[in-house]
């Protein structure tokens, strides 16, 4: 939950008269998103999200994401798309920020995880990998395999104030996973294309049982494709409790492969790629908890969540224990 | 800047259920207010406020505030209105809180107050105490003068932490505010009412320059109305520097009195109301600084610069120094 930009009713009105939407009736900063400033902004024509850009988000990427909301967009898929102005351009400043309106996305997004979620979302997340195969923009993804390593680096010295013996398991974890990882080039190469690599529920809407949308693009990237549901599976289908729930992951992997087949390569290598994915949000939790300001607005979250889903696809013996047949 | 309460979108179509306002397209947490959790509904028949009462709120007093609202916006003055359900209730539960739907009001809160703003504010104050004339509830003000010792003595053994010699300053300030506070009842009173006691300029709403309501009645109580005067002279008539702006004072004045004439005794009181304004903020604030829970969403604001409004206000002649011939 994050507001970090105070916007003027001054600015704003002057940033609103660059685009034919009317004059402003609200504005109102969201308590979600922890990357950016995002506030609900109504003006005559309706409702929209105003996006300030806060440091995390490097400004190199952002035609890259507004890119990809656009591309998305046109072929269908639910998602917010960004706004041009009377210039035509997307992307402009606002309080010395990169500043983007997009429209708004009706749904409210689940708290609490059914069956029918996972269904929907497995369909979805294979229309946006499909959706994504003629995008031609390219972003590496600085969080996968090559990014964990300097992450870790950055957190070992402290890790054991988490829990005992953290570091060295990570340590050896990681050296499995920079051996094993499959590449998305060359012989026996995975599929690779446009990921969200960020499918948390807070980021799919739903209006009743359907999903409506999906939102907040700004870590997707050029990654393997079954590494997304490799992500997904970890952070839909464990209860609070922390047990695997396999009717979910079987709902999430069958609707997908409805949609996009996963390759026998791919659902091979789905229990290493949850692997991964565990230390990948084990690793940027424990940073952002180590290195937590006190007196921030965001509480950080648990690392330790993700620890106990990677010792679960640590002991899975194949993509069956997932659910599958 | 707070939400405390997560509502599930299960819970949250019970809710709306109960309404005639269609199904719900989109419920965001608003990242603003202090004391309870604020959400941006939008149904099928327009947005709304949803407000879950949080802990600090009395239970016994939302039939005054509720009541108060209802009393006001049929006497014509702009604020949110509790929306009744079917049932003919507006007050009801939602996880396990009091919830309330009110209307929206469009605007936003000036971020820079410019004079225009004081004189649309006083004209609206005015005709707040005028509506609220004939409202037949009554709530005393708690942290009106009987309220600062206490709160004083909570805070008096660490205040040197904020400030050295704070302690024994607000002490001999709080012995001279109960030995002159003007009485609302008996010979000399001053005239008393519904105040709003905390028209801070997050809660006054404008679209363009024209005010379009006031909100956020949780303060509200009975009390001297110059009171309520006092307060905002502070709240809007003191630059970010520190310095008075007696242009803005003035305005703020005179177009109150076109509305409601301030009689002699309640000018001749208004430096003594504006130090007890000063006091009644400093030690609200300063007992949140000394009791903030580290990692808390909500930054302390800093009850020094009420410290400095005081020490004006103890240099004020009288009434004149606000600008009034």
């Amino acid at each position: 939950m994050a507001v970090y930009t105070e916007v003027s009713d001054e600015d704003l009105n002057a940033f609103i008269a660059q685009y034919p939407l009317g004059g402003v009736l609200s504005c109102k900063g969201i308590a979600e998103g922890v990357e950016n400033s995002n506030y609900l902004l109504v003006t005559e024509t309706g409702p929209y999200i105003l996006t300030l850009y806060e440091k995390r988000v490097n400004r190199a990427d952002l035609p890259f994401f507004l890119g990809l909301m656009e591309h998305l967009s046109a072929k269908g898929v639910g998602c917010p798309v960004p706004l041009h102005g009377h210039d035509g351009e997307a992307l402009r400043e606002l309080c010395g920020r990169p500043a983007v309106l997009v429209t708004f996305l009706n749904g409210m997004w689940p708290r609490r995880i059914a069956p029918y979620h996972c269904q929907a979302l497995g369909e979805a997340m294979a229309g946006l990998h499909l959706a994504g195969a003629d995008f031609t923009m390219a972003r590496p993804n600085n969080l996968s395999v090559s990014g964990w390593r300097p992450l870790f680096e950055a957190c070992a010295d402290r890790a054991h104030e988490v829990k005992p013996g953290l570091a060295e398991a990570l340590e050896s974890e990681l050296d499995l996973l920079e051996a094993h990882w499959p590449s998305a080039t060359g012989p026996g190469a995975l599929p690779s294309g446009v990921i969200h690599a960020d499918l948390f529920p807070d980021n799919v809407f739903f209006r009743g049982r359907a999903l409506s949308g999906l939102i907040d693009f700004y870590f997707a990237c050029t990654d393997l494709l079954a590494y997304d549901v490799a992500i997904c599976l970890n952070a839909w289908c464990f209860e609070p409790d922390g047990a695997f729930n396999a009717t979910k992951a079987r709902l999430l992997l069958s609707s997908y492969r409805k949609v996009r087949p996963l390759s026998d390569s791919e659902l091979e290598a789905l229990p290493l790629l949850a692997r991964g994915g565990s230390l990948r949000f084990l690793l940027t939790r424990l940073y952002d908890l180590l290195n937590h300001p006190p007196g921030a607005f965001v509480q950080p979250k648990n690392p330790l969540e993700y620890w106990n889903k990677l010792r679960f696809h640590q002991q899975v013996r194949g993509p069956g224990d997932y659910g599958l047949e």
